[in-house]
């Protein structure tokens, strides 16, 4: 299918584009975009009309658990660990592999209308999650979640392989990442085999890292050293996205700026669990790759990366106390195009330029919270919310349009038995 | 006009009642509420369905001025110093009377349509102010804001007398606060003026105070005291809400717990300017009576307080490293009654009860975002966004139904207003 975006207010996030351009138009043919220009007269089989709106590329969340929709607000009032003992795990027991699917087009319903386009999940039951996110048309990096502590770990890493086996080049839409749990559940020789396992497949690995100080202590027993050294040791430099990172100092943040690294930043989920704030500032002025991340809806409420970016920019202002630092539009390349440098997909997605794929977000800046536009990557960041993008186009497929998603889901009988699912196993 | 609420998820604030109940309805009879049960049968001019929804007291929002919404997002990537001098004094120069009429139209509509009924605002032209707050049905508490460092300052006074005489008793939506800009502008002996009267009007002072490390050097070189002495001595037992209280150490805030205080926690602002973090959480445990505040656009953004519960929840939880604190019906207090017991208007909003002005809002939970709901005061704060705020009830008027406001107001074109405005004084 062809598709004509006419008039756009656009923000490519290129480095090739200006940072905003009116009045242009998009070609997508097919899956790709084809072609960017001013009046673009063509025959397309469908013309949608951006006047006055903002186009952007859709949304990266590079750290969730989509599963998870159904423990939204579990947490109240709990500290972390008895939230988990005695509420999340044994819950997460009862879970059948339709409750998985079932929560997972929950949490794909609700990406696609707050704007995101592509997940890099973790989670179990990976061929519902994968079925779900098929059903829905969001772009999706998963994995079998990679641990040893209580199961084998082997046959895990044969189910991702088989799973990599069975997806491998039939979908445009799914991709793998290794997600390895994290290092204090985890042993060394576990972690290298998953390494060697990322570098065969020429995958990214996804470990959660130094999330608070309660992991940093366990990994530290577990490894008599500290956790950067570890990783250090363990990850070499294979390309890795590290959920987290909050619990480094500025000597560890040095040694990861060495590394093929990049940072999921989580704030709200970080906040939520009082694991505290990372240093994203210092982050990035050692130049890692920060993206960002919702985390589960257990801790991080839920998906909606405005939210996310929005805490990110003023976490940093305040704490650093410099309300100069982290401009918009550097938060903007944080949730798309980092994210794709994130997951190895920056060719691909992240910008729109020609021949990348479609992945692409309109969003409407004419309300009351945003009015008047002093400042367009402002607006965005502060104080558009997910509810304002309008049409989402992901893999040159329209998923929603006019806020109506395309595909054949009833959201409202979604919601019921995601209640009744929670009413079971609670 | 007699409206009737049916079947309402009832979360009334009140001491007297249960903290959530299901199938109530709520009886209004001119502007109060006069009964509250199940199944009332009576005949009204007005029935609202309220089944499925939740119910609850209009938010307050205690500090904020609301004429700068036309700055909006004016100070990405400034330091707060070169914002102020460079970019919104020389703009607050130039703006009229009839340009902060428009601008507190515009916020006006925007708090309406993000469910805040009561606003304690403190700006300029305060005629043109409350002028558009009536229009617009929306609650204010005023001032005209005193200081005496550039100008003579009882001339100020003057003018919140005379603007007290005119509309005193005039309109139920309409009161004053005493808004002392700050101790940093504003000299001992008239402050204490200010405070006098305060006493002798029976008002509440409305003051901004140690918002950050500059404003508290400031008041130690011109008072040669902590900024604490000097309120303690100035402002005695006089009811007072203090906007920010960011920069308090623990003995700082043990000496506010003996007054007569009330703060408005503004954390969005806050953070936007740099000044960091209030320690809120300490406050709590002293007994201090905390109330919420978005600040200006120019600053906060935007006026959407469930924006500011979240921050408010997140940032002590994150900070403390306690994820079992400041549980969400604090929050929910904290924008609610205890904004009404900040302004001294326990006994006539903030909760819902038989008595009380009807300052009520519906609120639709079933979106993507929140659902399922496993705790519905959680899902207020972390999951719903003002947008979700359906219908608003001020003083026992419709102001908005099913997002419509009945006032004959244009938006787009106070939206284009707004734009011109700002174009023609940057």
């Amino acid at each position: 299918m062809d598709i004509l975006i006419k008039n756009c207010n656009l923000i490519a996030m290129s480095e090739s584009r200006e940072l905003y351009e009116e009045n242009i138009d998009i070609l997508i043919s097919n899956n790709k975009i084809t072609k960017i220009d001013r009046n673009i007269e063509t025959k397309v089989d469908k013309i949608i009309d951006a006047s006055s709106k903002i186009v952007m590329p859709g949304l990266i969340n590079t750290h969730a658990h989509i599963g998870m929709s159904i423990f939204r607000e579990t947490i109240d009032g709990y500290k972390l660990k008895e939230w988990l003992e005695q509420k999340i795990w044994p819950m997460e027991d009862k879970l059948t592999e339709e409750d998985i699917y079932m929560a997972t087009i929950l949490s794909s319903i609700e990406m696609i209308k707050t704007g995101t386009t592509t997940i890099n999940d973790m989670y179990f039951y990976p061929e519902k999650i994968i079925k779900a996110a098929l059903e829905m048309g969001i772009r999706m990096q998963t994995t079998r979640t990679l641990m040893n502590i209580q199961k084998d770990g082997s046959a895990r890493i044969s189910e991702l392989n088989r799973l990599i086996e069975e997806y491998k080049d039939k979908y445009n839409t799914i991709g793998f990442n290794v997600g390895i749990h994290g290092l204090y559940t985890t042993d060394a020789e576990y972690v290298k085999k998953c390494v060697d396992f990322a570098e065969q497949n020429n995958l990214v690995v996804h470990m959660h890292f130094c999330e608070n100080t309660e992991e940093v202590l366990d990994i530290e027993n577990k490894y008599n050293k500290k956790p950067i050294e570890v990783l250090k040791e363990l990850i070499l430099n294979t390309k890795t996205i590290l959920a987290h990172s909050v619990v480094l100092n500025k000597e560890d943040i040095d040694e990861l700026s060495d590394m093929n690294i990049s940072i999921s930043h989580c704030p709200i989920s970080n906040l939520k669990l009082g694991c505290g704030i990372a240093n994203i500032n210092y982050m990035l002025e050692k130049g890692i790759n920060i993206s960002l991340g919702t985390d589960g809806q257990g801790s991080g409420s839920n998906l909606d990366m405005f939210e996310v970016m929005k805490f990110t920019a003023l976490l940093q202002k305040g704490i650093e106390e410099k309300p100069e630092i982290i401009d918009a539009y550097e938060v903007l390349k944080m949730a798309t195009i980092n994210g794709a440098k994130a997951l190895g997909l920056e060719n691909t997605i992240g910008s729109i330029d020609v021949g990348k794929n479609a992945d692409i977000i309109i969003i409407d800046l004419c309300a009351e919270v945003t009015q008047p536009i002093n400042n367009v990557f402002a607006s965005l960041v502060y104080n558009v919310k997910g509810t304002n993008v309008e049409t989402s186009i992901i893999d040159g497929k329209i998923v929603m349009e006019n806020r109506k998603l395309t595909a054949l889901v009833d959201e409202k009988q979604i919601f019921n038995k995601a209640k009744e699912i929670i009413e079971r196993i609670k």
